[in-house]
């Protein structure tokens, strides 16, 4: 279901959403045989389970482990396959760099070169982040002609190159060669129109050249995924919401933005975050709420930290439902099993409360519990979005 | 989900997968009410449900019948209303005809026509298959200009026609004309530059109405589903899995082909297929094991012949699990109730084990069980091959 369709749907009210997004939420069994979410005691979710609707949703489709980019999207209503974000724009989310319409940004590599120019070691040895830091500040320095240079620290040997100059494209093949015994590329373009920007991006990679002469191994820089900031709907124009996002995280932040969301002062504990919330509660019509501990414990394969955080999360539940939002969707982003250490393919549990919602025989919130709820076992992500519309009465009827 | 996106996410990997298919396994209950796999006492399948995770697949779309080509293609992970196999292709793969790129390929029917040239009866009265066999011999012999001819017995009035040439376009019409009462067409190219096929075709049929003129009812042939040997990405290609079949019947060694796997030699009893994936289980990492009597015994409407091949194939799984395999799917290409006599469009039976699923509540390999498991009941059995393929840790991450 493209945007544009709900676009035409889409009415103001006065009612209220909140996405509570527990970050990898989704689990696999541990040792007593339940999963991270199963093992958690959490009576208020389960009330709101109970009194809701629930089922798992898939972030992409089946068997795809989403990356945290495309999977937030998705939960937006954006679908990850049509609404791709370039791998620069990307890392300036990733480090909250203020990318403007008309930047391109990159993602830079420090690599070495040897005396014939060509790159023994795509990674410079993986300097140190420090070492990274001095490079990115004489890197800044450099002046082109129309236009200026952002260069930033990621970390260790990449860092994110950001230009600045009208009338830029971002259409240009990558200057990494992907192997060790090949010069550094030249800006090439891939489309008619993007001349000025080859033209800046060899003028910079020639002077980056001259600076880090003698910076041995951090001698030479490569560049990738050369993108723009996307011109898509904001969730203003799209689902007719105001929107604000409490996500402590640069990454979650920026994507947030990306879709047009107000992006709130909040701290990095959930507590921090229910205080925002509580404080703008009044301010805004949508709220994307993110719990990022869930994701970071289930990377670290801590099982039972990971339950903790959503035990953390379940206390808050009554003073989130104190504010009377019409609609709350619980919900990840993605399963990030401790098992796995990673993101994982699995599909996510997910509830939607409101006072419209005709309940299942769901009881508790929890994997297995949910696949015998009323939205599916694997219900397209991008579809819990216009649920949440739907239950918030802001969609229209389709046709007469 | 197209196979080019799946495509960029697969990844090298030293895991192994067995697709176990059961040809037409899914049922409809018989006097005793229960389905003919819910019938079949099966200990080790009812392990591998309660392991892993189980649903049922919609080889199509709702309430479509499929063939085995299309349902064969749908569980490899290729759409099959996007990947279509040409009748004549399909033909010659189910001779074990080994057609070569280039080639052009049709079904053919000898039928009758009377002394105005009109067809009378367009399956020339059901010849036997040994006047066919006479007939394809002598029609070997004909030469055409600038190609080779080759012409096979199917069965009865039914034959296979290549012809093999350089530059050989398959997009011709029809010769039959569907009716009796008409002439046999000429072919007829359907778009620029199937002239020289055209003339070839022509060729053919001038010479064949000529050595037919006296084998009266089969004086003439009539041509069907001109095709090539589809360009499509094989397995490899598309999934970075190095793929064995073993199968015993021709068609579904020639599908197997199609997709680039490996044909093992190997007999016609299950027993037999299991030592041969003992033997080559070294050798590959993806393998389509295919129990074809399933499927023969639905067709028949021999409830409790097919039963007993689904007890079969359960008392192998010890030894199929002996080999560690790290992913296993058990499930059929389509359904083929005994009671129907017939493939049919009824969901079927899926079952997924690995290591890494997250288990469902479901203790029982058959039909009704199965509706709880977290596979969904309606699964597209695309699906299957990229859950395979994530249980198996081949698929990388989508964005980041």
């Amino acid at each position: 279901m493209e945007i544009e369709f709900i676009q035409k749907l889409a009415k103001p009210a006065e009612t209220k959403i909140v996405f509570l997004v527990m970050d990898g939420i989704g689990g696999l069994p541990g040792e007593e045989g339940l999963t991270e979410l199963e093992k958690a005691k959490t009576p208020n979710l389960d009330k709101l389970a109970r009194e809701g609707i629930c089922g798992l949703h898939q972030p992409i489709a089946e068997g795809i482990t989403p990356g945290s980019g495309p999977a937030h999207l998705s939960l937006f209503g954006y679908d990850p396959v049509k609404y791709q974000v370039g791998r620069g724009i990307l890392a300036a989310l990733g480090i909250n760099f203020p990318v403007q319409e008309g930047d391109i940004a990159a993602r830079g590599n420090f690599c070495t070169i040897d005396s014939q120019g060509k790159v023994s070691d795509r990674r410079a040895g993986r300097i140190s982040t420090e070492t990274n830091q001095e490079l990115c500040s004489l890197l800044s320095q450099i002046k082109i002609e129309g236009g200026e240079v952002f260069v930033e620290t990621v970390k260790e040997h990449r860092f994110l190159l950001v230009l600045r100059g009208g009338g830029l494209s971002a259409d240009l093949a990558d200057t990494d060669p992907q192997v060790v015994g090949q010069a550094p590329r030249q800006a090439r373009s891939l489309s008619a129109g993007a001349d000025k920007a080859v033209k800046a991006v060899n003028d910079f990679l020639a002077k980056a050249k001259e600076v880090l002469s003698d910076k041995h191994p951090a001698n030479m820089v490569l560049l990738r995924g050369f993108s723009q900031h996307p011109a898509w709907p904001s969730m203003g124009e799209a689902f007719g919401v105001k929107p604000a996002a409490i996500a402590g995280y640069p990454m979650y932040r920026g994507i947030a933005k990306l879709l047009g969301m107000e992006i709130l002062d909040t701290g990095e504990e959930i507590e921090d975050q229910l205080n925002t919330l509580e404080k703008s509660f009044n301010d805004y019509d949508f709220f994307y709420f993110h719990v990022k501990k869930t994701d970071s414990y289930g990377e670290d394969g801590n099982f039972s930290a990971k339950v903790k955080v959503v035990e953390q999360t379940d206390n808050l539940i009554p003073r989130l439902m104190k504010l009377n939002p019409d609609v709350v969707v619980v919900t990840g982003d993605h399963s990030t099993p401790s098992l796995m250490q990673g993101h994982s393919w699995h599909p996510v549990p997910a509830l939607i409360w409101s006072k419209y919602c005709r309940p299942d025989k769901v009881n508790k919130f929890g994997e297995r519990d949910c696949l015998a709820g009323s939205l599916g076992k694997r219900l397209p992500a991008t579809a819990l979005m216009r649920l949440a519309l739907a239950n918030a009465l802001r969609l229209d009827k389709f046709g007469a």
